[in-house]
């Protein structure tokens, strides 16, 4: 049966932003569940959440917080898992703090670190590693990319076609 | 009786660095209990620790970590007792990860950040929590403060003595 | 009798964010009083509040400035009261500079440092301070962690029954 | 039959570092190919063994790069395999300029961040994404886990037994 | 025959800072040519637009990129003409995480980074590189900066006739 | 009478690196008194060094620290004679949380910032300050920056003799 | 007669900015002369302003620039009159790339470099820096830093008597 | 005739890194001319080596400077030629503020950065620009990268002979 992977954060502020990594697993057809929980609230149901994920039938773990951002970190230290940190921005620091506590881990605890608030690609790196065990989803992505590649291809046609005022203005 | 205080590391690399904070209290003849116990290797000792630390007599708990430095957090995240958090330098990024990771605590559940590595300084911020309820010690800090001022101008005297050359080539 | 807290701040354009230390110090029935003197500009005051704050009945101060931040290291030198130091956000820097001027005090003389614009959490501090030599306010503060454990909860469990979309549409 | 890891640099001046992925690698048993190709030097060949990666048995490819790094991006734009990056320690800008330039890639194209100069950690997230698919590596990495427990735990044991100096003496 | 610019960005959402730089070849007479090609998207039209740029009468390239900014050195890969490179502002990190991943190429492979959004000067710093082999264009760019002077010149003397107020009014 | 310069430091930690002040001033003719004095250790007797400075003959004062340095503007707070802040280099963070605490002083209270350990161009900014009311000093500066010109075409001119590779072997 | 001091900048659009310095000056009864002179489109206006300037009756120089700010180094390179350096925010780095372009001056040629945006503070200290040849000048300065005082004094006494909500919607 | 490339640096503690220049034209078969000329101690010298760089037979200009370097920039406006910047580290912000000094220049005076202490990628880059009007130098530059391309491809084939131990210990 097809893995899932689940989608965590600490606070519904962030749900916006983290919503991103939902939507690209959907594009791909992967199932996701969204889960509020803290690392500093409510640590033992964070932990509980990380150590029953493999049980539950997820395969991949999206983790993302702002500020001094333990949460990925803290779920990591509880799956073997891969787990993905999206670090969020917000704050004085503008994000900078969140990728540091995020992808500056210790030797032992690996967090597979995306962008300041680079959910969406998060969803689909969790995809990419599901894949390495889904030969149809493997395919799935090979087809996105290559829209991805013809969209650009398309918005490039047209700036020729258009000229850059025209574009600009459209 | 005298509350002691819990100074926690993750590793024993931050063992040198931490043991000044026992040597600042010692100096002010507060009991401490030093434990190496990881937020990601051991993330159920340490929380254990953290959890208990109250009922074993401790007024406050000093918690260092480098990189993404979750130790002060996750401690703090397990107890009412002030945490104090020591960012320790090292690695690519010197200790600013750890800063970052240890001050910018979210909404809720503070830590007390000190200096990159002052150690020292976290021992006696904790001693100045406990003095708070223990005017014995309130009255050692304040001893200990006047031979901070001796010192600098002591060293001011002779500077003024001696002349420069001579001071640099003592 | 119970221990007050003095919040300061060096201009009252920092007022609306120390206001905060206030309020969560409130939520914990911690008594206040919430001055305005500048490290520079009227340092003879400050360095009294400070000097008598313990004679006065407080048992923590919390001082909040930004840019070249030295509100709470001047006071801190002057106390040996635990000093909580508030980096406020502001100017070109955007409160990195206050951070920097705020938890790099040098040896003897520590400020326990929070987040940029963390006063809340300051004022939460200023409680478990506090409460290690009041037993009544230390069980507040227990509750007070049972609440935002409680809260957190609520919003996973809102979130699971009525999706993300209505979630982020409410 | 188990997929590998290929693990790639452009200098072998990175040899050193990266290789800690290979040996992470080899305690899991997972076997590794390592390779010297640039992204600036000898695109075409980077990319051709980006994009066979996948038909010669490989399941992820870990990329590492110092200064403007861009040999993950360009790897993760050529396969759909999981692309790890490790963002190497170098020059002035001390690896931060490596971080941000593998960290921050744009939508549509991750790449897996570990921390500066974290080759080792790499390894472990490259076999924890082969474990999503290989139940006998999902259990060599829960064995592998555990040792990190015990020998945290040992230090600390060791530390209790024989004290602060002595075991700074050790 | 007089050469021509290749303006190339990874994506339409940089058109309208890098129009900034036909603007002022426009402004010199040079010929420009703006192309969106993005380097991990499409990489291979990305490539060859670089490696077939010197056949095609281009002198000179200019790639603007944002976030993790793998353009201007990927194009500057496969050519020899000279490639200048513009780091596009946008993100948390806002065009820092660009100029780091753009301007410390490694040895072997220079690019030609101006300031961050600084589209304009990589136009004029494209027609001072064209004019070492064009006196016709050395001499409009002598021109040019007498007017730019002028202008200064004239912004001073109508400041010394008007005042402060008027001026800041006007 | 000709004004002297005094040169502050909370240290003696960093009386090597004062000690270049006092060597350009003394290149000039200018008096000095070099004092140990913390702005936390000490804070009467730093701030009564800054009151009488007027008073004790002196025309600016010169001022030292590292880390978070409160030094200058605590001087600065207390005197209307110009300040010239010197940051010094050390600790994880290398002099730039010296720099922001003592550059980005808050409206009404200057302080004159040099380059982290500037304090040879301290010296030379304190000579420019007095040479304002002292013309022969100002006399001494025009040769002094007449020598520094001499010195740089010497070494050109060495340089056009004798060639780069015996240049650097010499 | 008493001494002015010159204001450059090297764009108008610095000069809502810098008209601070002017306005701190005119309220310290001091005459200036406000002059837009850039390093780079007019050099060599901007060298004669800064080498006439002592003989046009000038004590003070201030320059205010952003970016790549080469406006203070340049002007103190062409005069030995003390040149207060103001960097001045904006572009993708904020301003911390003008100060560091403006305070970082090599041995030899000082900028007295004040906070970013600083102008204010920069006509304060020009002030400051006449004073020490001009008593009337240095009498005006005690009486307003005493004004500062009491203005914070003054409002204290207000958000005592009206307290905090009061005074935070008045 | 071959057009030759002007050198220059404000000090000769920065000769030995900008040596890698005229050693990488050199490889080139391009004439270079190494000046010490410093932006702040002879601005006139300076600004006249930029002036009449032009008619001397120079094509490009290269300018290295440290700390607040202003070098780059002020050639830079002295002249139409192509000025290609190169940030040298030292000082205690090792090199970031050298770049952001070099690469932020204002619109209207380019300057074309490379890396911090990029000096060898600098020669390589004037190369290039010269090339646009010399094919005989742009068939060399050809040759060169095809040397770079075939030393990573043999250093490859060897590690893939020999083995990362024999390798790292060769």
């Amino acid at each position: 049966m097809a893995k899932k992977v689940l989608i965590l954060m600490g606070s519904d502020s962030d749900l916006k932003i983290m919503n991103d990594a939902a939507k690209a697993l959907a594009a791909l057809e992967v199932e996701t569940e969204i889960r509020i929980s803290s690392a500093h609230r409510v640590p033992d149901k964070t932990m509980t959440l990380a150590r029953e994920a493999k049980a539950n039938g997820f395969g991949a773990i999206i983790a993302g917080a702002g500020l001094a951002a333990h949460l990925p970190g803290v779920v990591a230290a509880c799956t073997t898992l891969p787990v993905i940190g999206v670090p969020i921005q917000g704050g004085a620091i503008n994000g900078v703090d969140a990728l540091y506590s995020i992808v500056q881990m210790p030797k032992g605890i690996p967090v597979a670190t995306v962008a300041v608030n680079g959910a969406y690609n998060a969803g689909l790196l969790a995809a990419q590693i599901l894949a390495t065990g889904d030969e149809a989803l493997a395919e799935r992505l090979v087809t996105f990319r290559e829209n991805l590649a013809a969209e650009v291809k398309a918005k490039d046609e047209k700036l020729q076609e258009i000229g850059v005022e025209a574009y600009l203005n459209k």
